[in-house]
């Protein structure tokens, strides 16, 4: 991996550069047996950093520019109601996860960026002072590290994504901010033009959509805020982190109302190749710093990373133990599986699930 | 974890304990970014120390018994063959992956099993005095280090895996022996039965099946192989490290078959649930040695442990982490999904695929 | 079946009567051996009366209260460009199926629909005046022999279709309209409410939607219908005559761009409990001409009038033929079997296709 | 149609000609209007004639060389049993449905089989004489009309098939006989081979099989009943004559135990394309007898007839109204329809089922 001396996100987007977001991190720790799903908290951060380390080097070798902490669910409020976490404190984890994060990034030429989330309070009281309180306790956590930016992530609703970019703009860095809406709008029916325009105006620098639903939908949405942006005569970044699951039947509410989630998501993973067409896709919008959440392992943010490779001028470090479209597979001893080594085979294939007795859809439990 | 001092594995399995088994390696660490595939060799040991170590530290917690040496197709002959490792030798991954085996296995009370498996030698020769020397070659480099038994596995060919427990049999240590055959019988047609035989009689202290087909697929076949056994009047200890895939349409020559090896296999992973039901049915079928191969990850280990927790007596490490059967939805905010922490719902779900332009079932190569 | 003295369509629709329809004709014709598809030409009714005779028995028996006469395409300019029938006028056909009509409607209660479709002559010319010529001819033809009322039908554009309407209107007898549109509207892009007030406007008594589409959606065009009707302070009685094949994937053009029409969309056809669901949402949503289009056999008409035999107060002939919702399985020798007689075994089963290798959706060819 | 005088069956198959069998009845009448599911008597041959007669001649116009009686369970015995034909005689039935044969068989050069199938008495009682009484008498009844040959059909136990023959053969006639049993054998377990070999021995001039499984599954089945008759160095003529459905998941007791048995079958309907693989599969058998069972519509049979037109000479009256492998669509208006006229477009189909929300297979009433 050929170093450079990291560059800001700003100065990087600006440039016209793709960023590579990285990946989904609670739910492929889960997996891994460090997060407890129904909490969701980040305190391996602090009772495992090796696990937590590992997963960052992945995406970074992946191609990842950015590094976010391991900071999902990590306010006070919410650590507290989930009861999963009881002799760590929130501060030690948001430490913990920028000296983890901060450690990784700089094995290559990542930034930092430290992560907030929705919090129950919000829910609870709709008290702006509360609930911006919340988001500046956990920003001083963070300036207490060297990080590189911030990002306000899975918000459901947009008045709270923007207490929380005008709380993290008052930190001296650039912020991201993306909401985990379907194309429909917020939770509040607020329409995703009209989000972006709200969340820009309260000083977001990048802004987009994480979580909740499948890429293809999510780049919808994207396409939706940036027509809001234009239409109001406003300019900003736009950056997407979307489930590495297939959701076609889901409604508003994503990949919470399927009966699969969360313990039986296998099926709906996106293979490498439809991250290609994805990232694709979200190059084609406009987007110019794209990722994963939920779902996206190692391999698929290399797929980003290889898809825009042209565009980009390299490949990232863990593409040397990977064939282009299967290209390693030339020297397989069967023929049939020689055969695959191709470009136009992984992209024409439609897998089977090998499960006959299993629907290829659901019925979502808001519909 | 309570700490006990490491019985050997025979004296584990003639008390007739469970032991159980990691996960699959290959596989994951292709995803993580660090084996290519269509080569498979575990160069990784020495290039990337901490992922391997990582890996074993993932299935040490959710449970294993037994930490595999990562050491597979890490003989010359396949070194060489591959081309893909250029400057580091056979011997020197071999004893790096004893290292790193050992220094996981003893943070918790695993046993190191040094692993061989089938060579192209064989097919290009069947020369059975040159196969022999490479299996003594990668058996010295252990012999080495201190690992606790062989394991001889991913044999298509008896004959093959036979040669291999003669030779391992001479390092004074347990040898187990897995064959990636289906209930069909090996390449050259020797039924299941008679396998289990010839490997006993080779020397063989434990026999089974792994990789190739999926769960519920081997047990049918290490039914077979005990049959054939007590048919003989032999006796011998069955282990099982099946596929974490479902290929019910799959044939003799199993996954490598099917449209979807290696790089689309998403949809067909199995979910933790479908491991419960393995795990009880290789219990029943009286096999005590129970892992998983390739799709194998920490949190399928995790659930072999939980289904065979009344058996064993306590649970995994990794089950802190893991509400049983869902519990621990039973605090989500939303009811629809707090609806999902009970047995009776996971046991029931039918996944849906979320592709509704996919097939169930794909065509077999060899069909 | 206790004969009646027919009333007329309006007389029972004003009385608030559900009327049942009869069902597709070209489909079943073709399946049967006398309608070449492709050309979907009526000439049946004159080559082989018997069988069009059968058909309406059929249908009469199933409860049908009107009988469509089989002139479907049966315009001269269409015969002409098809084809398909050298030796048999337009005209010959028309009267062959007026009297094979009418002879089975007096075998019941029913009424005889002379129907007329969209014309080649349309889409050609545009020429209002050559179109209307051609419905002229074709009315002419249904008022020598003794008919009951006029159906437009099938049309893809309201303005053609509301041509159709003066005309027939002109012939002193009721006219339904039905259009075979999406939700979306024709396809001038004149959404559903604004072709319902133009037809009604146009002199139609009764509006609505035939073929194309599956049922659900159907229900769904003909609520917009009706709230345009509502919004225009107009009045009209509501029809429905849908497909009896699911269509979820299909765009504006319907069934014609699946890839399985016509020859392959066995797999898509509606089971007599999906029509029970059908024939329930329609009446809920205040339709009383109730029918079906391509697809629907005698067993599926049967399933609407038994749906609403509470409503109607009486079942169809063919129910001495049929337990209600399985019924008659109560006395099959297999336990298993008798276990399917009542009516929650039937609503709630999802029935596999027997097709692994099959796709649940396609890709409909406007895609 | 060419006219010829009509030849016996065996003077027919003797000369190596392939007879094209008719289709289903029962089903096909139940979805009608006119036969009750779960009696499945054939009453409407007395009752509405019309209707069978009808059904007769879509089956001869598609290519049929044979009419079967629709005396399907009309032996006294199953009638008094299923309650469902109070007033009429089993004699009454018989009599009429061998002048509706008749009628038609003589409208082309087809030829009537007189068809008995299982006896409820054979399972009550084992008795030989009541059973042989029992087909005697429905013997009789045929003998009393002009039929061409016997057929025994859809038995379940060799044993009571053996019986039928030895009867039948008395009646100095022709004989075929089919089972309706798996590759596995009958309900006994007396293999396929072993039960050609038995019918044979009894005096059957033609062996098959009929009912329960798919069309694939019957050829397989017939195959071993061929290779049975050879080993024993006897000779028969083979027939078969399968269901319509997709039955891949079936076991022993065929479709009966398919949940969607017998009212939500529509799904596994067979596509005339899928009859077009079966009639190559059963001629390169070596089977000569080739019609249908339940499912088996006039078109099926049509199909049976055009794909072995080249070896037959001739293609069947139905063919006027179908352009071989869909040539009639070369007119059709929409371009994406044009290039469905043609084999390669509708051999490599795989149709949809258009409800994503059902699985692809089912789990059997007796698994």
């Amino acid at each position: 991996m050929e170093r450079k001396k990291p560059r800001g996100i700003l100065e990087r987007l600006n440039a016209g550069e793709v960023v590579v977001g990285d990946g989904g991190y609670v739910m492929q720790l889960e997996r891994r047996g460090y997060v407890k799903a129904g909490h969701w908290t980040p305190e391996a951060a602090v009772e495992h950093p090796e696990a937590v380390r590992q997963l960052h080097r992945e995406f970074l070798r992946a191609g990842a520019n950015v590094i976010q902490t391991f900071t999902f669910y990590c306010s006070e409020d919410k650590l507290e109601i989930s009861g999963n976490v009881p002799n760590i404190t929130g501060a030690q984890i948001n430490e913990a996860a920028c000296d983890l994060a901060r450690e990784v990034a700089n094995e290559g030429e990542a930034l930092v960026a430290g992560c907030v989330s929705k919090t129950p309070c919000y829910v609870d009281t709709h008290n702006e002072t509360e609930v911006k309180a919340i988001f500046k306790k956990q920003m001083d956590d963070f300036l207490k590290k060297e990080i590189d930016f911030f990002i306000a992530e899975f918000f459901e609703h947009v008045e709270e994504a923007a207490w929380a970019v005008e709380v993290l703009k008052t930190g001296g860095k650039p912020v991201g901010a993306t909401l985990c809406i379907s194309p429909e709008g917020d939770m509040h029916g607020v329409p995703p033009g009209e989000c972006a325009v709200r969340l820009v105006r309260a000083g977001a620098d990048i802004v987009g959509i994480n979580c909740h639903l499948d890429p293809l939908t999510c780049v919808r949405t994207v396409k939706l805020m940036k027509a809001g942006l234009e239409k109001a005569g406003l300019k900003a970044h736009l950056m997407i982190q979307p489930l590495g699951f297939h959701t076609p039947e889901c409604n508003h509410s994503g990949y919470l109302t399927l009966p699969e989630f969360p313990f039986a998501l296998e099926t709906r993973a996106m293979t490498r190749w439809d991250v290609h067409q994805y990232a694709r896709e979200a190059y084609n919008a406009g987007i110019r710093y794209i990722g994963g959440c939920c779902g996206f392992e190692a391999y698929h943010i290399r797929a980003i990373a290889e898809e825009l490779a042209a565009e980009r001028g390299f490949l990232p470090p863990a593409s040397e133990k990977h064939g282009l479209w299967g290209a390693a597979l030339e020297m397989h001893t069967k023929p049939w599986v020689r055969a695959r080594s191709r470009r136009e085979y992984w992209e024409k294939l439609l897998p089977a699930s090998g499960r006959p007795k299993c629907p290829s859809m659901a019925t979502p439990a808001d519909e």
